[in-house]
């Protein structure tokens, strides 16, 4: 299987143009399209969507695309981790599904025209080296075809999301915002009883604004409709949602990259 | 076969990380998406479109999840219809396409952990519960599995959308906009020859408000671009259209649940 | 293979719907969703589409179905070209994907309601006429089945777009805007070179209205962040681009039909 992740949009047909490529080098592949609805350019955005995938996909071959670089000197990659395969830019949309799928085990760098379109436009990398490449690896070309080593070291990697937490409160990046409006912060699901035990409620500001007031610990259906709480999401992190309704426009528009601090509420 | 309906959105691969849950238990089953773009929790949308897709489907094994009742006490549930499965919350999503498939012969509560991923989020249902229990069911574990039996007359059903007719004119829900702005009424077919019968033009009001007047019995094309028609549409129910354009929108934007009249113009 | 588009949309099932159809008279068969995300009832933007598609698939059924005439007397269609099959109304939809597969060897009218569904609704062709035409004939029915034969030169074709080329620069309507606000012009390749030769900076006006300046055969990214270039798209087109933004926004809003002057800039 073959899974595919975008910012190609849909009405433009450039994915279906790429399942068309691989339906020509290998018909019999069924290709799952994990999204293609990545928000243009958003790398990191589009290695979220990817990570969380790779927990629950069988093994697979990956082609991502992602590729604000596309037509300049940044590298094509394939990566091996886990009886997995990952290609796609070198501009850290990959590693974080590399790491879930317990880490790259060997990268090499796309320098094989064999395994691409005979034509290769500068724009569209997508359609004439990444799912041509997908599709002859998929279809038992030995993975040492794709072209030379590189240093795992030297791939490239998307900072990592900054967040600290102190007994006056959690301080911490926002990660990802979800199409119903959950607010995901960097902090993994061991921070929320640290949280939990000063207070069972948060404020939650950005410098110096109060943007609202939240429950600690609880799911949606714990608090009255239109309430805040934080809670552990679905993918293990700390996040904040509202029952029934969109915590990024409760908290007035925050979106990845925004800071929050979570403070306790001794009351 | 799995037909899989949610209001997951596409930017977020939540509906993948689903399809990827189902390949790792049945490898082979194919998953047809009826759509993930159900506007957020609209649990009467979802119900509409998962209807209309089994009055054409072969028989299969429906998963659908429109859920803003997930992590409280609102059951999971597996119905049997006609030869297909249906699984998803009891909230009323699933009873109407199960009319549809000629009612419901079997009732079960989703209760057996054995058929659902080791760990089950409060949030996540679709990815933890529902999903692998299609997969599983559509392997050939039997339904009877799924848990223990419960009376389908307690299962939650949606209010009946509300219509009334006399001679003065039909008043009527609006019980479903599609995406081109056509405006779906509660009544079935049968109705629309009993408004012609007063008159081949209908005003159409909102409580005192006059939105337009439409011509009755058409089809788009029968009427000039940018002007009403009021008509059986493809699911046979009296609709409302615009030939080339949105009724939604030209009449002042009615969505679903507004009461529209259709008062008989005796020119 | 049966590849499909249309401008359903998704959020109503509507495509979903034809899968339906297609599964029970081709359970076997594979179905490709090309975009469903046509803007509503945009010929030109679906006929594009489908050219751009039909030049890397593997020969296969099309089904595309943008219809605003539908239920009048437009003629349904299906066309032989190259090894493909395309099936849809005579609206000009089809011919650019025909050409694209070396042009239309034989064209017939679909008027065999023994490949149709029993009940033909006025508005819905797509599920009642046009998709389970395409499982029929992908399922071995003879392609003169579908219906007579009707003279190709009778097909409705779209006008071309209109561009000239003078020493005084480039006048060019825009044929297609992307997702990403990426600018199609009506000439190919083989323009870029001429108008390279004068100068390699143009400034872009419409009318009097000077709506920018850009550098000529460049790739997105051998300029700066924000700014314009005129380069070879995927497609083979004199396109307008911005390096990390849309050029559709930084010319002001232009959309398909606008006409644009690319005129040297002497330096």
């Amino acid at each position: 299987m073959i899974a595919f992740l975008t910012d190609y949009g849909s009405r433009d047909g450039f994915a279906a143009v790429c399942h068309g490529v691989i339906a020509r080098i290998a018909p019999e592949e069924r290709v799952l399209d994990l999204t293609h609805d990545v928000p243009a350019h958003d790398v990191r955005h589009g290695a979220r969507v990817l990570a969380r995938a790779a927990e629950y996909l069988p093994p697979c071959t990956y082609v991502a695309v992602v590729d604000p670089g596309v037509g300049t000197s940044r590298r094509g990659i394939a990566l091996l981790a886990g009886e997995s395969v990952l290609i796609g830019p070198d501009n850290g949309l990959l590693l974080p599904a590399a790491d879930e799928l317990g880490g790259v085990r060997e990268a090499r760098q796309l320098d094989n025209p064999r395994l691409w379109l005979a034509k290769v436009d500068r724009t569209f990398h997508g359609r004439d080296i990444f799912a041509p490449v997908a599709a002859h690896l998929s279809t038992g070309v030995d993975f040492s075809e794709a072209g030379p080593v590189v240093d795992a070291a030297s791939l490239v990697r998307l900072p990592e999301p900054r967040w600290s937490y102190a007994e006056t409160g959690l301080t911490a990046e926002v990660t990802y915002v979800d199409g119903f409006g959950n607010v995901q912060l960097a902090p993994g699901r061991e921070l929320l009883p640290r949280l939990a035990e000063r207070s069972d409620v948060v404020g939650i500001r950005n410098g110096t604004t109060v943007l609202g007031r939240a429950r600690v610990g609880a799911a949606f259906g714990d608090v009255e409709r239109g309430e805040l709480v934080v809670y552990v999401d679905a993918d293990g992190r700390v996040a904040i949602a509202v029952n029934s309704g969109s915590a990024a426009m409760a908290l007035g528009g925050v979106t990845t990259g925004t800071t929050l601090e979570l403070v306790p509420v001794l009351l």
